[in-house]
């Protein structure tokens, strides 16, 4: 027997029904304003090309980790899901999706279940639940419209309401896509963001080769510490000139660093010399370099006005098996504790109050929104708090971040929502999520006499949509 | 004037009465379900001698760290309440159990009370509340009642519903008592777990002699490795003999190691031989043995099936005068910040991807709940969450595991309930409030519409009942 | 268009009506109980000479770091709001003001904005909001009604029921106010705290010079161990006389230490000669100075009853320029990670089981909450919580307070609520916020049933009354 697969209209409002009442009016008169997603991780080739996706696994299961990952935590092969399975002519895509499909309950009360109910039922338009009698249907239903011209990226863009996406791409990228989708003449407004971690980090695979990538690409000596930041202003400059109004550092920690010229030549000499050895830099010189490389950011974002995201605290690839096997994100990144006050203290100390500065944090560690985040946040005129991220990207990770930063950082601190995303079908979920958990907070403050529900309204719009364009310069 | 005594229907479900009533049907159907106890301290001795309790006070007051360590902490010494008065002839049970009563009011809020009065009222029958006006009447109605053939452990293991119960036992136990209670032909299942501290932790009190005890127990060379391991292999299989499913591990911290034979060869000789000092191994030799034993217990497990449970971070004995007059277990066992990314990452290493490893993980860190555990838990397929323990083994306690976990790790990655007490008489208040707090959490997932009614049942079942016995493989 | 300022009779009840029924009901029975206020900053030059406050600014803008934090946070200059503007003719007291005004939506969900509606609105009378438009009317009104002796610290003090508030001194300090207050003949109970930062710290700006100023205050040679403490020991019994019942301790940790004589005579000896140098104590000589002296302190509260309070884990002046251009408390304090169990333990082997010893713990670090402080203040005889602090003095903050360590440690080893503040006109404001969040959270223990209407009753009263009384023996 089926089940029906209807998205309530209430969904993640308070249970209360004064309260509901409220969060379902500020809910109305958000719902449907454009978004804008400033972080994520859609393919440019995708705008560019706008060919059609290919079928339901290959789209809506191999590439999403936060689905293999809860797969594989109870037994099911990441092989037999399609991970790494790319060319191979005896994997076999529906049974993939079956083994997918039967295992659907283990999603209950994830926030991947509310995102691919939305897909399948919004996007789809399938009116019955996802189990093992119902696999076929979907495959076949996905599969089927995915070829339909409805279904190619560009048609979907603007289906969804999307004004402007942000994609993260490498110094060494050549951009070509984002190149093409402006040579098209299409309106859709997708920019590029400057993720330096390969020429940043040390410990990224082929980080030695990628410096001379860097060098060929700027006709700057990247070995050497002037001709390295001179390649950074250089990319950043061009990533600019992309749409880029931002740089990320996604660092294991969030430690800063501000040596003096001197020492930061040597440490980066020193860098330099070991990433050619098989050992590599030691641990302790990649973290540096990595700390005073975003001090150096901070600097260029003064010069530039790309603003900042700062996204420390995951364990990568701690899986070492799955690593080996299959590659970077494969959902084994883990969270650690994450410290802000010492590590960001260096950069602060040279720009914190530099209010032309501006610097989004993201943390995994919660226990710091109250006791660091919201403190430093609601102090440095160049610090923003970033949403719930990754794990936290829920609604009770949203609960716990309002109820945790707003006291002290207000919501003004805040930049509004990212969805930081390869899963496109489903950005409209995200964003949808985030606004109805956000009035819902907002409702409970009303319904408490906290803000008058004016108030609310005011901050309902700046949550789903001002706020996220004045932080990111959109 | 006394106060009536009655446990209401509707404890522990959230007050808005669309969610109540949600709850109320949901736990309706879970209430009487058998209890399952897969981790616990109840004393074998009690169901193979079936003999009677003995007063109020040796019962539920004497053995009872939660409830002493209060009234401790509120100036009541704890020689008067019974702790360490073993057979002294001037301690006057009657008397301590009333300086309980007359505090009574220091439990408001606490879980303690919630199973007391379950206790009084539902496995007593008393109608009036605990205070000083009535401490005798409670004091003879418990005191005589034990005294009948109803209270004796086989009869209120019966009237209780328990389906199986775990003990923990050292390796250095002979497993009289539950040879007793098979060879007496009862139908009570009452199994061991294996819970190795005393001869793998090497500052656990008489270390050294303790090995020689497992030597004569096993006939193996306890003071060579390899007669260590083969001594836990026997030692395991036992266990297993009688009933063990899983073993048990209460280490300070998490960690884990994977060192080579020889490493490991070297690290036991040299702690061997300093545990027959007076100064004993070095904290650093102890911490790595611990660590590398939980690799070893793993490889064991992968052969003999035994469930492994991790628990860390409780810094026992804190009191050091408390310790030293009254021992172990007097209530000053306070938790510590604990990691587990770093930490198990080498065990991880050796096995994570075992799916026929099951290593059930505890804490009393909240903060890794939703940073480190769920994430850990929803990855690598040896992995499962155990319930919110100890001084988290309450309603606001289960709520935040439930919140901080679900949404990362799902339902499926966790175990359900265990109530890991000592407190027999209070077992099916301990199962209930972890019933009526699921049930409730579930309602409000309905309630907005984050999952259906139809699942919320199933999910019901599946934490009360059958969870628990596929992760504890009963 | 302004629009209404009306403070809701409701505001900051639970939603839910059958629960807001009952907080109502249980805040109309505290609602008016005297304000006992044993830990705060307000001055005593206020109720010594009784002189009128100045303008708006002066008053509630200026000295208040949790509102210029805000504005700071958000680009406005701190010299504009008239920081560290003392004496500079071309301050506009008035333009900063309507800074402040037109970005009051910035403390939407703040506890600065609940505090500050409440001055406007109870203190003054004031019946709009503020905003630009009605920044003038606001500047003018308060600064007008602050000429008038219905707005003198005296007549502040009567009209706001308060019983009895405490400043902090340090021990330099001639405690002359106090004494003026005594000789006026005017009832109100203002009494002293001792705060011995400024000799205890190394690091506290003065260290070798304050040393100087306590050997004159005292007779007795500061420069030796043994005339150091007797020192202290004097200073404590003036306080005390003064009215004094607490001591304050404000250390970045909460470390403490057991030395021997001979020990911390040499470390005294070695702080106090690299004090006299430029570069000073080292860090580590410096905390464990400040760490002994708590031990001290807490030998001496043994011999004089006075009770210790400790308030760790603030990271001081952590904007190194803010600090160079405005000195000490200027919004720039961030909290840090911080540990008790390893922290308090030397100082609980001393005295940890002394009855008569009173210890107030307070954090910064909420994840301390369940996991040590609940813990620790559940067993120890000598320790109680203080509620929720500074960034955690709020609604939010309150509520996790109590979800975290009532379970644990119960109501009874809390002392209720103090304000902390110098912002003298909102202290009624912020007693009234803990007695609804108070009240709120009992309301929903009795709604769930797990205390009953007449045990909440009892415990409104002690909250909000009969704790503080009792734990700072006032």
């Amino acid at each position: 027997m089926t089940s029906r697969l209807e998205l309530h209209p209430d969904r993640l409002f308070p249970a209360e029904p004064s309260v509901r009442a409220i969060a379902r009016e500020l809910y109305a008169s958000v719902a449907s304003l454009p978004i804008v997603s400033p972080h994520g991780h859609t393919d440019p080739a995708w705008f560019a090309a706008n060919e059609t996706f290919g079928n339901a696994t290959d789209l809506l299961l191999v590439p999403d980790h936060y689905v293999f990952r809860m797969l594989y935590s109870q037994g099911v092969p990441m092989e037999a899901l399609g991970v790494g399975q790319g060319g191979n002519p005896a994997f076999d895509p529906r049974a993939a999706w079956r083994l997918f499909a039967t295992r659907y309950h283990l999603f209950r009360g994830t926030p991947s279940r509310m995102w691919l109910d939305w897909v399948f039922a919004e996007a789809f338009g399938i009116e019955v639940r996802l189990d093992a009698g119902t696999s076929d249907l979907y495959y076949d239903t996905i599969t089927d419209k995915l070829a339909t011209d409805a279904f190619r990226p560009r048609a979907l863009f603007e289906r969804y309401g999307i004004e402007v996406i942000a994609t993260t791409e490498s110094p060494l990228d050549s951009l070509e896509h984002h190149q093409s989708i402006r040579d098209s003449g299409w309106s859709g407004r997708v920019v590029t963001a400057y993720r330096p971690d390969p020429v940043v980090d040390p410990e990224f695979e082929g980080f030695r080769a990628n410096l001379d990538t860097l060098s060929e690409l700027t006709g700057e000596d990247c070995l050497s510490w002037s001709g390295y930041l001179a390649a950074h202003r250089k990319r950043r400059a061009f990533f600019a000139s992309m749409g880029a109004t931002s740089t990320d550092h996604g660092h294991p920690t969030a430690q800063t660093a501000n040596l003096s010229r001197a020492e930061a030549e040597a440490l980066f000499r020193t860098v330099v010399a070991s990433a050619g050895t098989r050992e590599g830099a030691s641990c302790e010189d990649a973290e540096l370099l990595r700390a005073q490389m975003l001090t150096e950011m901070a600097a260029m974002s003064l010069d530039d006005g790309l603003v900042m995201q700062i996204h420390p605290g995951s364990f990568r690839n701690h899986n070492a098996k799955v690593f080996e096997r299959f590659g970077r994100d494969k959902g084994a990144d883990i969270p650690m504790r994450t410290d802000y006050v010492q590590a960001l203290k260096p950069l602060l100390d040279c720009y914190g109050n530099e209010a032309g500065l501006s610097i989004i944090l993201f943390t995994l560690d919660e226990s710091a929104y109250a006791r660091e985040l919201a403190p430093l946040a609601g102090h440095y005129p160049c610090l923003r708090l970033g949403p719930a991220w990754w794990f936290h990207d829920s609604p009770e990770g949203m609960r716990r971040f309002r109820r945790m930063t707003t006291e002290t950082a207000g919501f003004y601190n805040t930049v509004g929502f990212n969805d930081d995303t390869r899963a496109f079908l489903s950005i409209p979920a995200r964003h949808d999520v985030a606004r109805r958990i956000d009035c819902g907070f907002l409702a409970e403050l009303v319904a408490e006499h906290r803000i008058e529900d004016w108030e609310a309204a005011e901050l309902a719009q700046d949550l789903a949509y001002n706020l996220v364009k004045q932080a990111y310069r959109l």
